[in-house]
């Protein structure tokens, strides 16, 4: 009886967790999407600060990186691999034609509808299954190399980007 | 039998993801730990861009917000709640007297050692409980306002700030 009652609880308390994180990730997302839709489009050319990456930069920064969770979790074909170019293999003004804030908004509201879609069906044991990057020999010595820990490392790493972004604004 | 074998797994599974979340915590104080002995005393001074916050203030912002987690976990009284007045009940620059670097570093070690001692003894069923800020009647409907989601929404917090730190060493 006392076993039943643990993993009963248990049970509850993984599905609870997950769902904490998924709200954990879905806040910062918002906290982007605020920012992203706040001002002029003129504005996302200023730099978080002096000589540092601009602001549009980092927003196609967090659309490559949230488009490439299609691939790391196993959800399908990424969208938008060619932003990578711009965005995450080469540093901010590298390459001078990048996509425009107004192509920008609609991919990030496109991936990030189709992720929480994908996100919306998974259950626990999805999460908790090996991610693409890590080898089923590897995952199996390291379980924690799961489909959660991407997305927490993905939530932080919006909020450290959020931080400087919301230095622009003068938050 | 399948029942068994799922409430086991599941159990595993929180288990497991607490020690996720945990381990995202960690990483955060270990990105605050390297910034913060990286430099001379004197470069904490600076404004991670200009008219910012400084580096000094963010470090003691985040040195008073670690140590509310004794006070909102539930885990005893705060030790530095003096720092709360320079750090987080004004903005930077307001209180002329604060604490040196050296005073800062000493405590942000101490707070994160007591810290780390506390929760290396917690259970899935301790993160899950009700936090400090939270009453009963409001917990029983508010099951996610559990002590899980306070480091949750810290790690975040974290990253968002250290994300502001590191503009001003050039990353």
């Amino acid at each position: 009886m006392a076993t039943e009652n643990t993993n009963g609880m248990a049970f509850d308390y993984a599905d609870r967790i997950v769902k904490q994180v998924l709200t954990a990730w879905d806040g910062q997302n918002k906290h982007a999407d605020k920012f992203i839709n706040k001002y002029d489009d003129a504005f996302y050319l200023n730099e978080v600060a002096p000589g540092k990456n601009r602001a549009i930069y980092l927003i196609g920064h967090l659309i490559a990186v949230n488009d490439d969770l299609l691939r790391i979790l196993g959800l399908g074909e990424r969208l938008y691999k060619d932003l990578d170019e711009a965005f995450i293999d080469n540093p901010d003004k590298a390459i001078q034609h990048i996509p425009s804030i107004s192509e920008l908004k609609e991919k990030w509201n496109n991936i990030n509808k189709i992720l929480n879609d994908h996100f919306s069906k998974m259950s626990v044991s999805d999460w908790m299954s090996r991610h693409m990057s890590v080898s089923e020999a590897d995952f199996a010595k390291e379980p924690h190399r799961n489909k959660l820990n991407v997305l927490l490392t993905r939530t932080t790493h919006q909020a450290y980007h959020i931080g400087q972004l919301n230095l622009i604004n003068g938050d």
